[in-house]
C-alpha cells in the first residue's frame, strides 16, 4: 500500500496510518540487518543524493548505509567546496542535481523549510534529514520504532523529553509523531530552553525533572549545546548537570522498567552519566541500529522500489 | 568502431568522425537515463579514479554518476589531505595510483597541460575534466549534443559565446569542437576579457553583443569570475550586466528560436536574468542531463567496455 | 584454514604460519588484479568502515580499492566534521558505528593502541591501518609479499631499513614481521632518530649506512619527516641527504641485485634520488600494487567471506 505522503518533510502532518506503515516496514528491514547478507535489491539502479549543508557524520552514514543496503546508488554532495560558494542559488543547485536524473534527495540544512522548498522546485522525492530547528522526522521514527520494539506498543505510553527543547528538531518531530500515535509527551527543560508556545505541540511542559520522569515509560535525554552557555540561555554545565543530568540518584526517581533514550552524540558527564548510558534500560545503541532500518523503510516506501 | 583518440585531452585535435561517434553514443545513453533502471553493466569491474585538484561539485558528480551508471568503480581522490602536501611529485602520485591497477583517470587541475603530462607517465586512459585555461572537452561535447538534440544538426549553425573568453576553457573547447563540426562561432566580450589571438581558434570576435547574437542559432553565456574585477580585467558588475547581461530587452535582439545555453553555475542578475535563464528557449538543464550521457559515452568509448 | 588472529592489530604477535597464509592469499589476489575484471564476490553484502582519524590518501584508497574488489560496501568516516568535535568519546563513536551492523573497521589513528582499544569495546573485526608510532601491519605484509615475489623466499634474507626508525610504525611492523619470518634486519639512522631499545625489536642497529647496506638483499628507505628538523631531532636536509640519501654513489656500496624499497610518498632529493627511485632494482611501484592484494588477503581472511 502506498503512503499518503509523497515526501518526508516532517511528522507534523503525517497520519497515524502512514507512521504505522513505516514502522512496520522498518521492523522487516531490522530482520534484514540481522542476516549474514544485509543487502536487498529493492532500489537497484536508483540514485539518491545526500545533500548535506550541515556537518553530520552519524546521520549521513546511517542514510548512506540504508541506501547501500537497498542497492541504491548514493551520491554525496556536501556544501563545502560546492557551487554554493560561487553564488549559485539553492534552487539552481537542486534543479541541476535533479537534471542529472536522480530519484531522491536526502537533505540536511541549517534553515527550517528548505526540504519543503525543494519539493516546490524539483520533481524528486525529498527526505528531510534535519532542517534548522524545525524537524528531523527519521529520528523520531527510529525513536518510536525502538519504543514499540521494546515495549510492544506506543498508544498510551508516557514519554519525558529532557533537555534543550527550544533548539531541538528531534523534540519537535517526536512531539508531533508521538502525539499522533496516542502517546503522552512531557517536555522538561530550564525555562530558557523551552519554546514559548510548547503547548501548541500538544505536549505537557515542566521545568521539574522529577515531575517529568517519575511515571514515564520512556526518558529521552537531549544534548544541551554548550556553545549556548555564552548566549545566556544555558546555565553552567555544573548547574545543568545538577538539575537535569541523569545520574544514579535521579534514576531512582524513574520507574525500574522505563527506557533511557538519547539521539546521540552523548556528552557523558553532562546530560547523562555512564551509569545511565550503559545500564540495561538504556536503548541508545538500539536506536542507532534501528536508525538504519527506519531509513531503509522510508527510502523504500517513498522510493517506489520494486517489491521483493 | 574504435575512436582514433586514446585519451580525451581536448577537442583541438579530435576529428569530426570521432566527435560524431561520441555524440551518437551519447544519444543512446540519453535513452538509458530515461529508463526506470538507469544502470548498464558496460564497465563492470573497471576502476575509474576521479583526480580533482580543483574544487568542483558539479563536474565531479556528473562524472561519478556517469561511472556508476556504467557499473564502474569510481574512486575519488581530491587534492586536500593528500600526499600532495607531503612533497610528492604529480608524476609519483599518478604512478602510484596507476600501480593500484586502475583503468582510467578523470583529471581536473589548475594547470594547463596536466592531462597530457599524465599520458606520458602512466598507461591509464586519461580524460580531461578541465585543465587551467586550456580545455574542458566533455563540456563542449555535451553542449554540441544539446544543440544537435534541439536543432537536429550542427553543420552551418551560428553560435555566439558571450563572456569571459580569455579565461574560459569551455569557450576554447567549444571553439575547437564547433569549428570542426562546421559551425560558425563568434566570441563576444569586453576587450579585456578577449585573448590576444582569438582568430587562431578559427572564430569571429566582437565586443558588441547585438552583433554577436542578432542572427545566432545559439547564445551561450559564460560566468564572469567576479574576483577578476579586482585585477582590473573586469568592469563593475553593473557595467558588465548593462552591456553583456542577457535580460528581456537584449533577448529582443535575438531570434525567437535561438537557444540559450550556460555551462553553470549561473550568476542570476549578472550574466543572465531569470527571464532568460527560465524561458522556454533556455536549455540549461538539458545541458546538465546531457552532461551525464556525454560523459558515459566518453567513458564507454575510451574504456573499452564490452558492448551491450 | 582460519587464521589464529581475529584482528590485525600489529605483527608483533602474529605467527609465522599466519603471516605465510596471508602472503599466500595475497599472491592469489595479485592474479585477480591482473585480470580484465578485477572484482570478486567474496565479501558481497559486508560493510567495512574506513575510520581515518589521520589524513591519508594512499592507504585509504588502497584499502577502499581492496574492499570494492572484494565486493564489500566501504563506508568512509573521517575525523573532520564528525561527532568527535561534539565531545563524543571514541568508545561511543565506535559503538555507534558498530550498532549500524557493520562487519569490519579499518582504523588509522594518531595514538598508539587505538585499534586494540576498539577490539575491547566492539564486536567488529579490527584492522590497524596505522596507529601512532606503534604499528602499520598491512604495510609490512605488502613489503614481505614484494620481497618474496621478487626473491623467491624470506628466510635468511638481509634487510636494511634506513631512515627515521624512531617515529616509524612501518619500521616497527617490519621488524616484528621480518624477524618472525627468519629474516635478518638492520636498522640504520642518525642516533637522534633511533629508539632507545631498538635491540628489543630483535634487530641490529647502526648509524653507518655502508655497514647497513653493503651486503643487504633489500634496502628499504623511510621518509624523514622534515618538520622534525625544528625539534632538533633531524639534521639539516642537506646533511641527511649527504649521509643517508640513496644516490648513484651510495648505490655502488650495495649489491647489484639488492632491491630498493620505500613505503611512499617519496621525497625525491632527500632520502632517495631519481637514479635510485627509478632504477630497475626499485620495486616501489610493485609495493603499491601488492598493497591492494595484501589488503584484499587480510580483509578476506579476517572477514570470513565465503570461499570462491
Amino acid at each position: 500500500m502506498a503512503l499518503e505522503i509523497k515526501h518526508l518533510l516532517g511528522l507534523k502532518d503525517v497520519s497515524k496510518s502512514d507512521i504505522t506503515q513505516i514502522l512496520d516496514a522498518a521492523d522487516k528491514f531490522y530482520e534484514v540487518l540481522n542476516r549474514e547478507n544485509k543487502t536487498v535489491p529493492t532500489l537497484r539502479g536508483k540514485t539518491v543524493v545526500n545533500l548535506f549543508y550541515e556537518n553530520s557524520t552519524r546521520t549521513r552514514i546511517s542514510f548512506e548505509m540504508a541506501e547501500k543496503r537497498l542497492s541504491a546508488n548514493p551520491l554525496n554532495f556536501s556544501a563545502s567546496g560546492s557551487s554554493v560558494s560561487k553564488g549559485e542559488t539553492l534552487r539552481d543547485t537542486v534543479q541541476n542535481i535533479e537534471a542529472m536524473k536522480i530519484d531522491m534527495i536526502v537533505v540536511r540544512h541549517g534553515s527550517a523549510g528548505v526540504p519543503k522548498f525543494l519539493t516546490e522546485c524539483t520533481g524528486a522525492t525529498i527526505i528531510n534529514a534535519g532542517d534548522g530547528y524545525h524537524e528531523h522526522p527519521t529520528q523520531a521514527l527510529l525513536d518510536m520504532m525502538t519504543i514499540r520494539q521494546k515495549l510492544g506498543r506506543l498508544e498510551g505510553l508516557k514519554v519525558a523529553i529532557v533537555g534543550d527543547i527550544l533548539h531541538s528538531r528531534v523534540a519537535r518531530s517526536n512531539a508531533w509523531g508521538m502525539t499522533t500515535m496516542g502517546m503522552d509527551v512531557t517536555c522538561c527543560a530550564p525555562t530558557t530552553l523551552l519554546p514559548q508556545h510548547t503547548e501548541s505541540l500538544g505536549v505537557k511542559v515542566t521545568t521539574k525533572l522529577d515531575e517529568a520522569i517519575s511515571d514515564a515509560d520512556v526518558v529521552m535525554l537531549l544534548r544541551p549545546q554548550l556553545e549556548r552557555q555564552t548566549h545566556g540561555l544555558f546555565p553552567s554545565v555544573r548547574e545543568y548537570r545538577t538539575y537535569y543530568g541523569l545520574d544514579r540518584d535521579k534514576m531512582k526517581l524513574m520507574r525500574n522498567d522505563a527506557l533511557i533514550m538519547h539521539p546521540g552524540p552523548i556528552n557523558r558527564g553532562v546530560e547523562l552519566e555512564a551509569e545511565a548510558a550503559d545500564c540495561p534500560q538504556s536503548v541508545i545503541l538500539d536506536q542507532v541500529t534501528n536508525g538504519v532500518a527506519a531509513r531503509m523503510a522510508v527510502l523504500y516506501l517513498l522510493g517506489g522500489g520494486e517489491h521483493e
